[in-house]
């Protein structure tokens, strides 16, 4: 799934499921063990980061709408201890944001020593909806690649693992889920007209989607590219990119910094 | 739970489990269950949220050490859907924070329309810390307490339901758990001689917390002291006096602010 030289996002499989053959109930249960794995290595992660652990993780999600990134956040993200998460979900910039350069509102989440950041939608908007939409002009979105390239290698030289995702979904799959959307009153709520404007576009967005690989896969932040037809394939590969990336950190629990006999001493007595 | 006139710390019993008469085993699915109805109720508020409705929830979590935040954090909180959850852990203020009025870092954090959200520790901690350790003079300690039911009022009136919690531990369960932090590689890191510390001042402490309810359980941001020594009835405490919550906001799934029928025919041919 990891995005090399030559790719080409038109030739991927959006309903295979490269490294797993079993099916959506073996998936469940390898999700299930997954869940405490990963539970395990971000706990080791966030208590290394208490003790002077400079290193953290971040997940960046893309995808086109309905590809399922919310249940990655519930499903997946939501397996890790909250208090060490760093979780921003990107929406239309504000006034604000936009005044500014547009990796300014990006700086203000990214990890700190011992997280796991999640961004729900990231800078590369503004090479997606920004070229498609011409949001910017064509200059600065050229720009922005290597502002985007050099960005990450800072994140990556102060210790970030930078963990790239797009949710690859077929159009059909995509049509299929919307119409789900405007069939149940508990899902309404989720659609709006734009989704259709978006999708009419759908072309586009894999052209520039295409471009994001060639410009900005690189070797200290590499893009993944996961089928989403099957949300349950979606889900697990994800979790075993998580997985991976806080194994390859190589962390242990942290040796304590107090002396354990004065201690349980001094509780003891107390 | 919910603390009321002539309420007295002192005489509430951390090993019960009022409202709860089964067991470990019992509560565990309880918990399950509640967790579908709960994230459901959530995701109700969240997508009232993203069309106009302005409330929110609030929960603030106080604690002695040990007592068991980080579970409910994970086991509760985590059973909803962290792109509408707001979580917040106040930690040791800043510079930056010390250099303004207390409540400062803490509005930065308020859930916003249709959001949950969570702080572990919170502005309590000003008149907790503050107090004990004498972190404030005397006059500033005892203006906060108006303060904080000032801007719990605000809150009220623009519209988010505020529930406080204290997990009520007892002193021996303390040391049980701190002394097991002392005796697992894995929880070491989780302890800091400074536990100890505090711990000796633990009937300042609660005093601190009886001032704490005598002056700021009011009737649009109540208190609720839950009986903390079993963590299964804790958690599903916690979870039932969110649902309780949400429930009582009385939200539907929103209706569209689009026209169905016009946006199948779209979606049907593009």
């Amino acid at each position: 799934m990891r995005v090399g030289e030559g790719f080409r996002l038109a030739e991927q499989d959006t309903g295979s499921t490269p490294g797993f053959s079993a099916d959506k109930k073996d998936a469940e249960q390898a999700l299930d063990d997954g869940a405490a794995i990963l539970a395990e290595l971000q706990a080791r992660l966030f208590a290394a980061g208490m003790l002077g652990e400079k290193r953290s993780v971040l997940l960046v999600l893309q995808a086109m709408d309905t590809a399922g990134k919310g249940g990655i956040v519930t499903h997946v993200v939501g397996q890790m201890n909250l208090g060490g998460v760093r979780y921003a979900g990107f929406k239309k910039p504000t006034h604000e944001e936009l005044a500014h350069d547009f990796l300014w509102r990006i700086w203000k989440h990214v990890p700190g020593a011992g997280e796991v950041g999640v961004f729900d939608r990231s800078h590369y908007e503004d090479v997606l909806i920004g070229r498609v939409r011409s949001l910017a002009a064509d200059e600065e979105i050229e720009r922005r690649y290597d502002a985007i390239n050099a960005f990450e290698r800072e994140l990556a030289e102060s210790g970030t693992t930078i963990v790239k995702v797009m949710l690859h979904l077929s159009k059909d799959e995509q049509r299929a889920r919307l119409a789900s959307r405007l069939d149940r009153p508990e899902k309404y709520w989720k659609y709006t007209p734009n989704d259709v404007d978006e999708r009419l576009l759908w072309d586009d967005y894999q052209d520039a989607y295409q471009i994001v690989f060639d410009r900005t896969s690189t070797s200290y932040a590499p893009w993944y590219v996961v089928p989403a037809d099957r949300k349950w394939y979606a889900r697990l590969a994800v979790q075993h990119l998580l997985i991976h990336a806080l194994e390859e950190l190589g962390l242990d629990w942290p040796e304590p910094d107090y002396d354990l006999e004065v201690e349980r001493a001094r509780l003891a007595a107390s």
